[in-house]
């Protein structure tokens, strides 16, 4: 898998890892952890820095010759609802802020979705909060990155469920710093990711995310596999990505009560293997 | 949501409801219950027909007044070995007959996936295999209806995902018994599902399954709702199917270990008023 990655970066240099990866792990251990590891980034999980110093927590990362990859998650802009929508744009305001101070130059969206309206709704609502948290997220050097969903969470996460409609909704904003990220999880399904990989400027693509599909998924949220352990086709969608002329990380996001359960030392060196082969 | 319904059937008519909505009923007893309630189709599933007089059971819903509108399922025609696809060939041409002994005009395809492979092998060996058994199902009066699922069903159940590649491999196949089968819990949430259906005569289109999509959805499988319990715009959809020209049964199709488990003839009563509704 390395093969494709930056050629300034060595070992696991071009390797990065979500917080939520290893979440029973304080983010303090994981920093110490990944760095320990040789792995090159850290994308950080809002929950992971609650309650913490930023400052500190910045200086501590940079220390370890960590680079900040980006911060997860801001979004849930869809509601019939015009005061959550507001409250929603509030809450971006400051995920922008807080992945500022803490010197990431993303902020990842989940972009929402509401039940009790149409998609079609939902994805105007979307395009509204992004041309209104554009200009703020560009004053203060964050770019902000629309993930599309897998289709399964289409009722309460994302209304943006395919690379095309993510890749049309950023150009529709029309900002510099509104880009896509791609996720194998929500897209390896996808007739046309390559065809839709093929249409994007490296300069629209803000993120890579990794993991894999396991076969049966035993859990719609929380069942995620490492590398290797499913059925993406990785080494070919990491290609096509890298045909973009994408310079970035290589994230390893993975929600996985099973992974989560077991030794996190193993499941780091499990991780750092699989990226390895 | 019978408004749209075809203008020859009054009441319940237009309905049609698959046996494995009501799973606990022997297929019999869903035979009398379905007539009871004045609903119009009945689409057998195959373990519903095990170890039956094929002849008995067809004389049964004939004298009942319920019509045969399809049979489910054959298809699972992916696979990495020759031999399974050899085998799957066969058992296709099964249910073939069985949809002919049982006077069923059409068997739903749920076309396969391996996870061992690429999703385009699978869709290669699908059309492959539809290539093989058209023929052999128009011989005896039978049509194949391709089904898109889920994408989340993508890694073992289908790689035929969306309208568009169900909609594209049936032209490809260029049989004319050879369509494609809507079903909302698989579609609702494509952006381009509108614009596929414009797409699609109505002589392209064999069956259109209903159900809900309910929020949170706790298994990936079985937990399908009745119209009304969830998120899904199917009086939308239903125009949208209507508009093609499609004349056919609004079929009911739900898995739910929740509703098996309760008294059916509630259950039954439950999806005609929401039908009506």
């Amino acid at each position: 898998m390395s093969s494709s990655m930056s050629e300034t970066r060595t070992g696991h240099a071009g390797l990065c890892l979500h917080t939520v990866t290893t979440r029973p792990w304080p983010i303090e251990t994981a920093i110490e952890k990944y760095a320990a590891a040789g792995i090159g980034g850290i994308t950080i999980w809002r929950d992971a820095v609650e309650d913490r110093d930023t400052a500190v927590l910045r200086r501590q990362i940079q220390d370890a010759g960590l680079e900040v990859v980006s911060l997860c998650r801001g979004g849930f802009f869809a509601s019939n609802e015009l005061q959550e929508r507001n409250a929603a744009l509030e809450d971006n305001r400051r995920v922008i802020e807080l992945a500022s101070d803490l010197g990431a130059p993303l902020v990842v969206l989940v972009c929402g979705a509401d039940p009790r309206q149409d998609l079609a709704d939902s994805r105007e609502q979307i395009h509204d909060a992004l041309v209104t948290l554009a200009p703020y997220a560009a004053e203060r050097g964050v770019k902000l990155g629309i993930e599309p969903l897998h289709p399964m969470y289409a009722d309460t996460r994302s209304a943006i469920n395919t690379l095309r409609d993510a890749r049309v909704l950023a150009e529709r904003v029309g900002e510099t710093n509104v880009g896509v990220v791609v996720d194998v999880y929500h897209l390896w399904w996808d007739p046309e990711l390559e065809a839709e990989l093929k249409k994007l400027k490296s300069e629209q693509l803000f993120g890579y995310h990794i993991c894999d599909w396991r076969v049966p998924t035993e859990h719609m949220l929380t069942d995620r596999g490492i590398m290797g352990e499913g059925c993406i086709p990785l080494a070919k969608i990491s290609t096509w990505v890298r045909e973009t002329g994408f310079s970035g990380f290589d994230e390893v996001e993975i929600f996985s009560t099973r992974l989560w359960s077991q030794d996190q030392d193993t499941v780091l060196k499990r991780i750092t293997e699989a990226w390895n082969g």
